[in-house]
């Protein structure tokens, strides 16, 4: 078992790439977020986004399927207690054809107040596509076991 | 058009309720999420959830669909030019049979200091279950036009 002393801040992992199709995007959107510019190529082009983008929710969906890929990936992965709350940015746009990579990692942490068996860590975690812009910049705050004494 | 200036602190509108069945809880899980309390209502029982419980990726694709759901029902909805950041808390999981209702109010607003053209707004939404409980809570700063003068 790992627990919160095993966390170390900076240290990154990477899962990825998810190819995202044009298929994928709109079969996404007409269930969720059904707008021209998710779910329509030729309107979409009428619209700000200049042409077909996925819906952001869609995008948070990648995030956390390479997160599962991650962990996947982990003989022993840490678990959380509980996900405290989240700060997120959407700064550019996922278009059809783009390859999003994700990169996460601890940066900072500290004892709980509330429970003094465990500790809390914030993860930053990011989803950069094949140009190296960033599509989406998510840091969580998560409670996480202390080893037993 | 409306514009920043239409935007009134307070006022609420309301969405829904989506209704989450254990078949959409599973679909939306097994490919974007597939942990066994995401996926297997048996293995579920006996992970911390007690029973299995949405991806926290799908709850927030309920939230987009409600949000659009909710622009549907506006003959005139304010579109804003870009969305700055959120900060996310799911608080408390979403069981198969819950029925989703939201709410989203403006909670602040103030010119904007890099575009004397446009404000920025601060909305909050909530998703409650029907019991009450407050699943999902967003807090989304927003950059809208001003009405051209």
């Amino acid at each position: 078992m790992r627990y919160f002393e095993n966390i170390e801040i900076g240290r990154e992992e990477r899962a990825g790439p998810h190819h995202v199709s044009q298929t994928e995007i709109i079969d996404f959107a007409r269930t969720w977020d059904p707008y021209p510019y998710h779910v329509d190529p030729v309107a979409a082009l009428n619209t700000p986004f200049g042409g077909l983008a996925a819906s952001g929710a869609h995008t948070i969906a990648i995030y956390y399927r390479l997160l599962y890929e991650l962990s996947r990936k982990q003989r022993d992965p840490l678990v959380a207690i509980a996900a405290l709350g989240f700060e997120l940015r959407l700064p550019f746009p996922v278009r059809p054809g783009d390859q999003l990579t994700l990169a996460t990692q601890p940066i900072e942490k500290r004892d709980s107040k509330s429970h003094p068996d465990a500790g809390v860590a914030r993860t930053r975690g990011v989803l950069t596509n094949q140009d190296g812009r960033v599509v989406l910049e998510l840091t969580a705050a998560y409670l996480f076991a202390k080893r037993p004494t």
